[in-house]
């Protein structure tokens, strides 16, 4: 099984990407609603909870791992790399390679919650890559609760994300990396504001490209994690009602979730 | 000690009121960060977190508690007051009856929460006290990200308290109960939108009324909670630069937090 947990729906986005480049391999996702929002905790907190979520996909039978949180990628990675011995992907560096890959001239923007942006890792691992990149980064706080509203055509939310982007209109980015996995719901409305010119990347596609690229050159891993029989399974640490429509609006379908 | 949980920041407000109605007596905060918010999550979940924070407040010393969230009172009051054999008291009933002694004609605004509003425990409570009363109810569940993001003057916060309030405008509200303790710090703004012959009724300051009173008809509880020579303590479950600013904002000073 492929694991996959995030703090809450916007992994999602990651799942439905996975089964896309990989619709035969069976899935098992954790969203930790009853803790949400990671973004706005601390560090120690969000790596305690990272460790929890990642023990449950390993009991569950998960063979690999996709941190599919921006905010728990940004500081728990290397905590869940030293402590467990199966592949740990994220989300972070698969969108780092393909912002680098996409911008020739470095100009790359980075938007994402308080705690991705305070940790600085895009920066860091888009310098590592490439040293004369020029990075731009803005958090950007609102937007998780107001795709977790639905909120996705108000006026109110075209304001928010103009307030948040528009300081980086005049640094002629070539790329801007979706650094949360609730923002590709709002991909159209960031396009529309940061301008056409600049390329979205997305890193839930990036993720799962990565991982489809892995499993090709881990042909024995790719092979155990199809061996078992079960089908993909959801499972959230809380349930509402707001909760099945972001997750129906995501997948594009009644997905049913298990509490546990 | 006057033991008062809340879910994060919010409950500080009724904190700031008990200590300007009860100035002599020492308290016991504790702001569960690490699970905030509580209000966007199931009755279940709000439940088994106000227990845990309820056993941390007593086994500190506190001989009373103040349910200082309205999510959690509007959920889990009965199971605390049922398990617990000290006085358990919260922020709706104290606010229900001062907005049934302000309304004559009975009509009576409530904003909250979804968890709070999903409940009708407002609605349920009011009627109970005034069979004629009409209450009109609506879940704001983006307020508590803006306070918390100190957006308390920028246009969009206004904008979107207009599209809460509208509703409301023409139901010829005579008070307004504020739901949730997040929304005191929006006072002037909602006050503004729903016009000025509403009476906002403000849940932090009628707890610490309700409170004072308790204390004045129950002289050996009064004389036990100022016994101790132990301080007031502020304890929160994580945090941020953001919880410290939000913090410094409501208390008007900068209030150390120890994190537990």
């Amino acid at each position: 099984m492929i694991g996959i947990f995030d703090s809450g729906v916007g992994g999602m986005t990651v799942a439905k990407a996975v089964e896309q480049y990989l619709p035969d391999y069976p899935l098992i996702y954790f969203g930790d609603i009853a803790k949400a929002p990671y973004g706005s905790k601390s560090p120690q907190t969000i790596i305690d909870y990272s460790l929890k979520n990642s023990e449950f996909l390993i009991k569950k039978g998960a063979k690999v791992i996709i941190i599919a949180c921006n905010s728990a990628a940004s500081v728990a990675t290397e905590k869940l790399r030293s402590t467990f011995d199966i592949p740990i992907l994220e989300v972070i560096e698969p969108a780092v390679a393909a912002a680098v890959e996409n911008s020739s001239k470095g100009k790359i923007g980075v938007i994402g919650t308080r705690a991705t942006i305070r940790s600085d890792i895009y920066k860091k691992l888009i310098t590592e890559k490439m040293s004369s990149a020029k990075v731009t980064s803005m958090a950007c706080p609102l937007l998780v609760p107001l795709v977790e509203e639905g909120w996705l055509n108000k006026r109110e939310t075209k304001m928010i994300l103009r307030r948040y982007l528009h300081p980086m209109r005049d640094k002629q980015l070539e790329t801007l990396i979706l650094g949360c996995t609730h923002y590709p719901i709002l991909k159209e409305l960031i396009q529309y504001r940061i301008g056409k010119k600049v390329t979205l990347i997305d890193s839930s596609i990036e993720v799962a490209k990565t991982l489809k690229e892995y499993l090709t050159n881990n042909p024995a891993l790719a092979k155990e994690l199809c061996a078992t029989k079960l089908k993909s399974q959801y499972y959230v640490s809380d349930i509402t009602e707001t909760v099945k429509q972001t997750a129906q609006r995501i997948f594009n379908r009644p997905q049913p979730l298990t509490l546990i």
